[in-house]
């Protein structure tokens, strides 16, 4: 196959899905409900961070997740027990999620009996960052053991997040080539609005800030005060 | 976009590179080069595995490594310091490497020069499974930090493999949900002939049984007698 067929295929995949995705927040906002869509590495800690999330907000606001993966269903039977309602959406092999499979995932869970639906994406730093859910915010989780090397590597995901959470910060003392201060500055770089948060999903360390952050978007919104994400070229 | 009309693309891009890949499995016996591809989630230890067995096995062997990366360098400059010849190939966001991209980073290192070349992939647990590069042999990384459940979440990375290395093991005492013997009984019961070893690239624990099944594979390959992978459906 030639370098340019594949490229044109891809460019109208694109274009077809964020129109898709301004379709779905057009929905959501009339159902006044926030979607945030959650990507990271495998293994980076994105269920055990709705856990410990769920059980410091769900007194405040109705919380719904879906749960992406290839296959298997441990995670959301995990947030289940948490006290979230939850449903897994099994990809088939798919390595991302689109506007429409999250259209799919949202009917299946009833979107609209919810103030905050998070889509956790299948994990991977590549793909997901290319397609545009309809999330109005697209947070990314970092495990420490990755490495601070992982905004140069993966800009994209990087640069389409507007919340980037460090995780695993309990761990740094055993990972002591991380870096705290250079990993922002990478990050910074690529995305010069990005709030970085440094949290431990297992201690509980950073979750003020990082709740605080979710009460303020979902007042903002509730407000219409918030803008959907800029579409960067994939 | 309608699912069928993407599932047939889909399709048609994978035959089309399944037979690009035997091609150039052909090329490389001709040349008598062993290419192994190695992949693994973003920041598992790929680089510090390669330069550490490179340290290992250079006097034994004329070595040359691919470092495919969505951008960045800093891989390729690491393996040069080790002590192999090494090529960086940029993908343009592609989150996998496929036959045709694998046979023009081989051109630019020069495969016929080498015993053995790795191609370091694009670090990602999905999309790579799906690519026959043309390797010999795909050999995957997982470290410890990741969790346990990875083979359950990510099943055709682990069918399309022939060595799971289990890395990072020095954290085993951090990372204390990690239970070895789950991980490998998981890995066998979706790749029962799957080679599986513990090892830690920080320390060198493992690295004799791993780079014994180098030697003996490039032994193998040399006497004609190291069969193609099998392809899965993706």
């Amino acid at each position: 196959m030639g370098d340019l067929r594949v490229i044109e295929v891809k460019r109208s995949i694109f274009e077809d899905n964020n129109r898709d995705a301004d379709r779905l927040r057009d929905q959501l906002r009339r159902e006044n409900t926030l979607l945030i869509n959650l990507m990271s590495s495998p293994g980076a800690g994105k269920t055990t961070l709705l856990r410990r999330t769920i059980a410091l907000i769900r007194d405040e606001m109705k919380l719904g997740v879906m749960e992406a993966d290839i296959d298997g269903e441990v995670d959301a039977r995990a947030i289940e027990a948490a006290g979230a309602k939850a449903v897994q959406i099994h990809t088939g092999g798919m390595c991302h999620l689109d506007a429409d499979m999250t259209r799919q995932g949202l009917a299946a869970l009833g979107s609209e009996a919810f103030d905050l639906v998070v889509l956790e994406n299948v994990g991977n730093l590549v793909c997901p960052a290319e397609f545009d859910t309809g999330a109005m915010r697209n947070v990314m989780l970092l495990s420490v053991p990755e490495g601070d090397d992982k905004p140069l590597k993966y800009p994209l995901m990087f640069k389409n997040c507007q919340v980037a959470l460090i995780n695993k910060c309990d761990t740094l003392a055993v990972f002591d080539d991380f870096d705290c201060e250079r990993v922002k500055a990478r990050i910074l770089d690529r995305n010069p609005t990005c709030r970085v948060f440094f949290i431990s999903a297992k201690t509980g360390e950073g979750f003020e800030a990082w709740t605080d952050w979710l009460r303020e978007a979902l007042s903002q919104f509730r407000g219409g005060k918030l803008d959907a994400p800029v579409h960067f070229d994939a």
